[in-house]
């Protein structure tokens, strides 16, 4: 049960085990290399942490001890190695420091609470001593959500990691609901609740190494949350500890008394309090999975056609469409990745003249459909899909573009760490619009990533690759997801990346998109978090955030820094 | 369009005109007489305005032209008609004081801004000069949700009626959604919505007399709340003019940007600002509207039977149910209102018989079922439902019953007014809980209210009526809506229905329901918002509230007195 950090990567994503078959395979890399306008590509490997140096703990002997007394001395831990690991996130910047060995940001200590009631007397401790509370549950944050940091006057900071709190305590097999500690992990949970035939359903890329507190608090998505929900759609109540004590928020399926302020937890990002327990809608798990691939002409048609199946409430669990940038992409990479030969040259010659038999042109774009629930439930909304789809213009191909995303549907974390170590940057980020601009904000974003990885690259041919997908639907609009890989400005690092993220999100702000869908806001989207809410809807946010934490000891820096 | 006000009744329930068929029945009140364990019901009709004397306005000269220089002076208005008929909204408790021509609480003037300018102007000119404001859609609140008073300190109550704000702005039908101002009746927004194929679907009982507005600020659900959603679900994004100037949440689809503001405005009740225009997700008109017929032998069965239906996402527009007594009442009621005679003897025989051959008992419940959607979604749906009805024990009906639902479902509260003219005391109060505490809830409820009447009737062998039912249903719970009445102790009134409502909602508390699912918290329930919301959520709702509004001036005394 849960993860065992020291088998994780400290400075990059997953288990230190995993086999990155990319690394080894040259062929990609010339490939890559010649996709982004070099001639070579660099190798940069990271730091390790046996030749970095960490300042020593702020945190007095005093301290310590008083931590030591809530959660008992091996609990309270300050090892290179926990500090390090629970020193930032797992953002593309984040691993820029971490890889570099600029450990600027470090907890002074990472503390390892058992319950709720260990969480609040942390929380209380460190108010008294006036220490900033990092809440963490896996870490994965790619804003910025759990950077070890505090304000100037704060003694020191301490991490408070939330993961030993990860059982699911009841089922209510009846409301169909369950109650659960918030420090469990995603594969902990799902075999917690699979052992009495319940599922979640929430599986961000993240999943396993991300943990149930860790959705709440940054308002996350799973992959397939057409069936399974938003987590503001399967949440219904949460405990927290909170500088004034516990905050047991309302628990009905639905009210009118007021506002709901559970709404007020989801995003809420370790700014007002530790999530330590939550009562989540369960649904039965599926008998059965169904991932199938289609083809489309291009983005426009496709968007149509997911649209118009979400738009009709079928019920899909996950509707996924590359636009033309990201299916080219894939499809050259998985080529890269396979030694050329005859056989394959012409077989890639035969799938080519079929999709031109099929009226597909030579840029066009993947859907992936997914079903889940009884066969009888996949065969009528399989039939459905399919029929709206061939109506809107769409080619099937297949279950195997279907069941090879599902296999990988974890593993895109791990190609970054191979690209780092090849001098190259890759990040990703996301938003969602109404459906009538999600082509145009689609088309702006996509350009003002591009235009800023020109602007910022270290040679004048180089440039960069820039793909989009929709990652998650509903009926009046839908989420648009990014990646984007360039050559690195070895010498600027930070800076290339700031310039490339601030016009991409300048470009969303402009375009009526909002700054993030699931990612959160941490400390990378704060600055524009004003052009969303208003001045006045940050105003309210900060008043709340001040009643509940004064000292503003509470995750600092975040959100609404 | 709009509704004329001085076509309603400021002292009763909708138009003037309506025949009230139940008034001028005399077998009816004998029927109902000997219900209530009463030999007689008293006469008494309400006290008429020109009867009643109301204290001048507070209002100088200067303010009333501050105001009229804003919205021109047509839409100040200080006549009786219209200060009475904004004095309060439409509960029992309300009526009390009407009918008696008790107007302690009164504004001081009506005032209609035409935009949303010249509504924060409003608001803006009764800060600078101490006045509450009390922002008003149909006025149709049972929970004194729009009572015109103001505190000590204030200089008077100016009532902002919002109703001249009534179109649809702009419709988009890609995204299906539609920004309409939020002063607009129920008909009209259905009737311009309608004109081009659409509909929210926000059909509560009050419809014909309520505005958008207020069901968002009441956070409302209407009757098909399973197939458009609770307001909650419908609303995408709002404009609030408040005293701090213009609030406009934020609008997308889903977004992890921090909490979803828009859940602060959703059940504000005006407290914070006047909602002046919102963006709804909109729905394409059903071709098609089923309404049928069930009976189950118990509402326990009842009960597994809505729960089966939501839990399985058949997509139904409403599932209600009522309880043994409500099921008895209404046909009893029925029964009353016709003429006996030998052939209706015999009809209800075999009627009766007919059951009974079908396994439905002496004391049955009666479902009803909507569906709304094409003619093929209506049989798909309807043939499932059916099943799973049967498999649960259910008997068809027909759809008789579901017609004659749909004919009457917004006329209920016109039966109030004459039973108040015969002495009759009747409310209705509503809560949801877990599917596992409905039972539970249910029992202790009716319980608690039956036993509250019995210890504050006028006569000892008097006692109330005690009624339920399912009205809104979820995967997680549902709503429970009670009906009660009562022999009204004429001397007592308004301590008698106090003491029902504090025996009623402590009981809701204590047995672990909210304290409203969907009439909202106003002045009547807010004594029980901190059990809700605990001491920590009721701070951080006085932290929202004193951020936008610091002076107190909007909506005194409602939701968090």
């Amino acid at each position: 049960m849960g993860v065992d950090r020291t088998e994780t990567r400290w400075n990059g994503w997953g288990w230190t085990e995993h086999f990155d078959e990319l690394s080894h395979n040259s062929a990609v890399w010339d490939w890559m290399a010649s996709e982004l306008g070099m001639s070579a590509l660099l190798t940069t490997p990271a730091v390790p942490l046996s030749e970095i140096e960490l300042p020593p703990s702020r945190l007095a002997t005093a301290a310590l001890n008083a931590l030591a007394e809530v959660v008992g001395e091996a609990w309270v831990k300050a090892s290179k190695f926990e500090r390090a690991s629970h020193a930032r996130g797992k953002s593309y910047h984040d691993l820029l420091h971490l890889r570099a060995g600029h450990l600027d940001t470090l907890p002074d200590a990472v503390v390892y609470p058992a319950n709720p009631l260990e969480t609040l007397d942390v929380v209380r401790r460190c108010a008294d001593r006036g220490l900033a509370v990092v809440p963490c549950g896996g870490g994965s944050s790619v804003v910025g959500g759990v950077t070890a940091e505090c304000t100037p006057d704060q003694r020191g900071v301490v991490v408070l990691d939330t993961t030993r709190m990860m059982r699911v305590l009841t089922i209510d097999e009846v409301a169909m609901t369950a109650v659960v500690e918030a420090g469990i992990y995603g594969p902990d949970l799902e075999e917690q609740l699979g052992e009495r035939g319940y599922t979640l359903g929430h599986y961000p890329q993240s999943f396993q190494f991300s943990t149930l507190g860790g959705w709440i608090a940054a308002r996350g998505a799973g992959q397939q949350s057409n069936k399974y929900g938003k987590a503001e759609s399967w949440l219904v109540s949460t405990k927290l500890a909170t500088p004034r004590g516990f905050w047991t928020t309302e628990c009905f399926p639905a009210s009118a008394a007021g506002p709901n302020l559970n709404d007020l937890v989801l995003g809420s990002e370790g700014t007002i309090g530790v999530i330590t327990e939550a009562t989540v809608k369960i649904q039965r798990k599926p008998e059965a999975k169904d991932y199938r691939g289609y083809m489309f002409n291009s983005f426009t048609e496709g968007l149509e056609a997911v649209r118009t199946i979400v738009q009709a409430r079928l019920p899909v669990a996950m509707v996924r469409l590359s636009d033309e940038s990201e299916t080219h992409f894939f499809r050259a990479f998985s080529d890269a990745q396979k030694p050329a030969s005859f056989s394959r040259t012409i077989k890639k010659n035969i799938e080519s003249l079929v999709l031109k038999s099929k009226g597909i042109g030579e840029t066009p774009c993947v859907m992936i459909i997914g079903v889940e629930g009884s066969a009888q439930q996949i065969n009528t909304t399989r039939a459905a899909t399919a029929a709206l789809v061939k109506k809107l213009g769409g080619k099937a191909i297949g279950k195997g573009v279907g069941d090879k995303w599902y296999e990988g549907r974890f593993h895109g974390p791990y190609a970054r760490d191979p690209m780092l170590d090849h001098g190259l940057g890759v990040d990703t980020l996301e938003t969602s619009t109404r459906w009538s601009n999600v082509p145009h904000l689609h088309k702006a974003v996509t350009e003002a990533i591009d235009q800023a990885i020109r602007d910022n690259v270290p040679n004048a041919r180089a440039h960069g690759i820039v793909m989009g997908h929709v990652s998650h639907s509903y009926t009046d609009g839908a989420s648009l997801y990014f990646t984007f890989a360039f050559p690195r400005d070895l010498n600027h690092e930070v800076e290339q990346w700031l310039a490339i993220k601030k016009a991409a999100t300048e470009a969303i702000v402009e375009h009526g998109g909002t700054i993030s869908h699931h990612h959160g806001v941490g400390t990378d989207h704060a600055p524009w978090l004003v052009e969303e809410k208003g001045p006045l809807g940050l105003s309210v946010l900060r008043a709340v955030k001040n009643d509940l934490d004064e000292a503003g000891i509470m995750n600092p820096g975040k959100l609404i820094s």
